[in-house]
């Protein structure tokens, strides 16, 4: 290959390279579903790719309960690791930034630079910390809409997320349904069951019942990691699948650890576990944890519009609903779900079933077969 | 029907009624699998039925992780639930006590009676705690034979158990071939595999990052009861499924309770694992949580003996492998392959696959299909 077909091969599929994440503030009231209010608040958000002259060739990817605002390229050139999605977003990538302008917004009620209970509140001076209002993923899609006004975006070619972003997915294209044309939720349900309330319940009292959480008002540098770090090592677990785990770890003993016969770490799934929890605590908030995961629990399109046929009535949009074999924390059948009741509606809508064998977070690993429905989807 | 009928069917299948627990004290050293010792040991049983006069009509059941002896008949009068395993013992009942002399122990490294990290070490005065040796599934099995021997059993017509009851099944075959005749293992693994290691190591660190653990040294009517049940909690959901949490709880709401947008219990399945990790803390010791999780992290056939076809190489027992379809701990084609492997081997052994929707504890449930099995199996 001479230097002109490298070039060449770049430009077709590129890297996005360097970017700066944006800050947005509105310094008016936001009112909460809950009624709850509060007087302003501030979106993290970062955009790759250029806003057409109509504003029509927006894609906004929403992110999962614990990721953020930073989904492709990097903050430096030192950063090792680029943003959470960077496999699927950039020039000649199947959310194809030479084509569209993509924006991803940290969410409401997170921690990553928009308005959470660890930001200050402006009337005491002081985090809001349980005084924060409950969060619903109806508010973080409110809030952002206030944030796409202001950026001149008049229609959203597409809005794309798994998981908790699957759910924001749906909640836009029921709020806004002459603003958005597209949706792909993947990896995600429209009603949060029962043994996903349970694994959060677990994991707020493993937060809640730290005695360094002191009910949410504990110093922004301490705080219940030991409780943050057990809620993420066995959400983390429900994040992967039976299969997946025994090809990465099976009963492989940890490398350089002596260790038989002992409560330290024995095997590399539990350095893998811990390494996960503790680095989570360096990164997210507990109180944010509170409120996001309890906005999971909270998310039911059946039960909030009457049933799901009722909640997707007014769609205008096309619908690529995605499930993944292997999830068992969103399973197939509740992905399914989601396109069978807009399908009942007469809206576009298809149900794909990707077979990996990662589990929840498939929707997040390289996948040919995931790239290529997306971006057919996106081009018609 | 007449007096004379209602009395007959009262004879055909019958309670056990009251029992009383009995201790085992075994004044001689005993060599864990570690190469550790005690200087003593004791065992907690109970028994049903009659031995008769060859020892030949022996059934031993063998306990899950948090269960004990205690799995038939009433304690007193005024209890208000039975054993564990109260619906398939009994006169009559699938493990019929008019035929069968049934016994159930408490294992080694356990808690309700049976020697383990909560009781007295006599060269110290004190519990052993993190002293005590680590104890393994075979080291279980072996504490046991000395028990039997000594209540001149001379065979066992059958060994039966799920979970990790169905573990020391699988020993007792292997370690004492001569011994067993039959074994019937339920939703149970051959080797503890990645995600099953990986929930024990949370419901670990849970435990022992609680302050009140003291590296073991926690007064008995103290102790990190926080951690403790946060792991009952989380465990418990693996021991359930899908499909029938969402049946049990759904999404539905506490019954009394005004919560809404708060963290205290708005879903009856907050209220009904809040009370499971409760109310373990009052029957369970942590240490012995600590000890018994890691037996179950050691199981491993394979990796003992070369290869499961090796480990089964020498049973001469007949074996009826019992998985259940909505079991996510140990699921279906785990149990499959234990009876693939004793089928290669030329051993008389099925593999039934019952389709139960209770998850992993399908198993303690009332079901005439696994009556009927476990029935037949043991009258052949």
């Amino acid at each position: 290959m001479n230097v002109g077909e490298a070039q060449l091969e770049q430009e077709e599929v590129g890297e996005i390279g360097l970017v700066t994440p944006e800050d947005f503030h509105w310094s008016e009231p936001f009112i909460f579903e809950s009624g709850q209010t509060i007087p302003e608040f501030d979106l993290r958000y970062e955009t790759y790719g250029h806003l057409n002259s109509d504003g029509t060739n927006t894609i906004l990817i929403s992110h999962a309960l614990t990721g953020d605002h930073h989904c492709a390229g990097v903050h430096s050139i030192k950063d090792r690791k680029s943003g959470w999605w960077n496999n699927i977003i950039g020039p000649g990538k199947p959310i194809d930034t030479n084509k569209y302008f993509v924006i991803c917004i940290n969410t409401l009620g997170s921690c990553s630079g928009s308005t959470g209970p660890e930001s200050i509140n402006p009337e005491t001076g002081k985090s809001y910390a349980l005084t924060f209002p409950f969060v619903t993923i109806r508010d973080m899609v409110r809030a952002q809409k206030i944030l796409l006004d202001h950026l001149g975006i008049n229609k959203l070619h597409a809005v794309i997320g798994g998981s908790m972003g699957g759910m924001q997915v749906l909640q836009w294209a029921i709020e806004y349904p002459e603003f958005v044309e597209r949706i792909i939720p993947m990896a995600t349900t429209s009603r949060q069951n029962s043994q996903a309330i349970a694994f959060n319940e677990v994991g707020r009292q493993a937060i809640m019942q730290d005695p360094e959480w002191f009910e949410g008002n504990y110093d922004v540098d301490k705080g219940p990691n030991v409780g943050l770090a057990i809620a993420r090592m066995m959400a983390h677990i429900t994040y992967l699948s039976d299969t997946g785990m025994d090809r990465k770890f099976g009963r492989r003993r940890q490398a350089g650890s002596d260790s038989q016969y002992s409560f330290d770490i024995e095997f590399e799934v539990e350095s893998y576990l811990r390494y996960q929890g503790e680095s989570f605590t360096n990164r997210f908030d507990a109180n944010a944890y509170l409120y996001l995961t309890r906005a999971l629990d909270y998310f039911d399109l059946a039960g909030s519009y009457g049933s799901l046929d009722k909640a997707f009535a007014n769609l205008k949009c096309r619908a690529l609903v995605i499930g993944f074999t292997s999830d068992w924390l969103f399973p197939p059948k509740q992905n399914r779900e989601i396109a069978l009741a807009m399908l009942r509606q007469g809206i576009n809508a298809s149900y794909t079933q990707l077979d990996m064998d990662l589990g929840h977070d498939s929707f997040l690993v390289e996948s040919p077969e995931l790239y290529q429905l997306v971006e057919g989807f996106l081009s018609r």
